[in-house]
């Protein structure tokens, strides 16, 4: 399987350490580094920007996101 | 049974490798090849695609979508 | 009981192989052959049309759509 | 108890075989008689109209309704 | 306790056979008579009326109404 | 702990008899007397009042509130 | 790992008796010091206050937040 890929978590898993853009259903974005999540997807983010149309509104730091306001993420330096 | 297809799952094992076209409650749409999957149809995109309107918006690369948002997926070279 | 229907799934599972309309709580309707479903009414169509107002708007082949994005569904062809 | 009933879905089983009118959360209603129902309050009418504002839309025949999209269902004949 | 209500559904129970308002998420509202409810909080309704702004807007009869179409419940006769 | 507060419902126990304000999702509040509570928050009010923008707009008496309508509850005088 | 954070209740965990600011599903934000947290994200803050674009609405005191209205929660001060 590409990437080592076999299951939708693994690929968290390897975003680990990384940066990753997170799209929300409120229809914002928020990229940062990804500490931690759990099986309903809820994360930990560092260095967490608010993003707006790409462009960063405003400096968050640290960040617990509910996984149920998630719409998807991408883990833009994984590859 | 059409194409061996007797669970809904099946028809997602199906398209494994293949591209995928995945339609989602916000109204977008994503494209790309189908990683992996699990029972909350949770799944993973690689050379994934935003399109708008059939367009190519923005490419993601790997992308990993939360099942609860999802609408209907349709691997449009499985058949 | 008419058509041998005692509890709603049976209707479903009648339907297999026919044509069925099913409505989406996003106002959209798909037409197409029923293969698969499962108890969450996830179910996986056939030669799926995509209708605005009964119109066939975009032709979709095999599509797997999420039960809990289902209003009601119709059978046209079962009775 | 009026009419026999001590839990909420005593009323659905009274109903079966008559019409009733199923309020759904799309603002839409739809009249039919119920041929079956399960704890979900999925359930399939026979001879199912959907209505707009009272009048007649559409005939539909046979149709599963997921339970998740009610508000309410109102069986005019029973009493 | 005030009313010996020590757990919520114990305001239902002593509303049964009483009149009371259900407050649903669409902004309607539904008086009648409280004859059965379960833990869902789906309850049958007696002589429901469907109200536009406080003013009677259609006779109902019985209902059936899904618990989780309901914000909340005013038994005005209870206290 | 401040307040003898170690988890989230022990705040609603302390402030049981006493008054709270509850915001619901549809933007309106409720003030009342907190009676009884679940884990799932269905709460209880005597003496309950709708306000609009903080100006009472309907007194309700008794109230049973789904739990899943409420944002948040504050208790006014607890403290 | 950065800050000892393997699991995302570690945040929260690291942020007890802080200052934390929630986002909210319906728009607003809440700036209060965290008392104490559950599995679902049901939060208890202190000196609660309700911002409007970054300003001071309205002082809440204590609030008990429902979990599944929260987007994402920054602990300002923790790091």
């Amino acid at each position: 399987m590409v990437n080592g890929i076999e299951r939708p978590l693994d690929l968290l898993n390897q975003a680990k350490g990384k940066e990753i853009l997170v799209y929300l259903k409120n229809g914002n974005q928020l990229r940062g580094t990804l500490l931690a999540f759990d099986i309903h997807i809820n994360i930990v983010l560092d260095n967490t920007k608010e993003l707006d149309n790409g462009e960063v509104k405003k400096n968050l730091g640290l960040a617990f996101i509910r996984g149920d306001t998630i719409i998807f993420i991408s883990p833009s330096t994984v590859k």
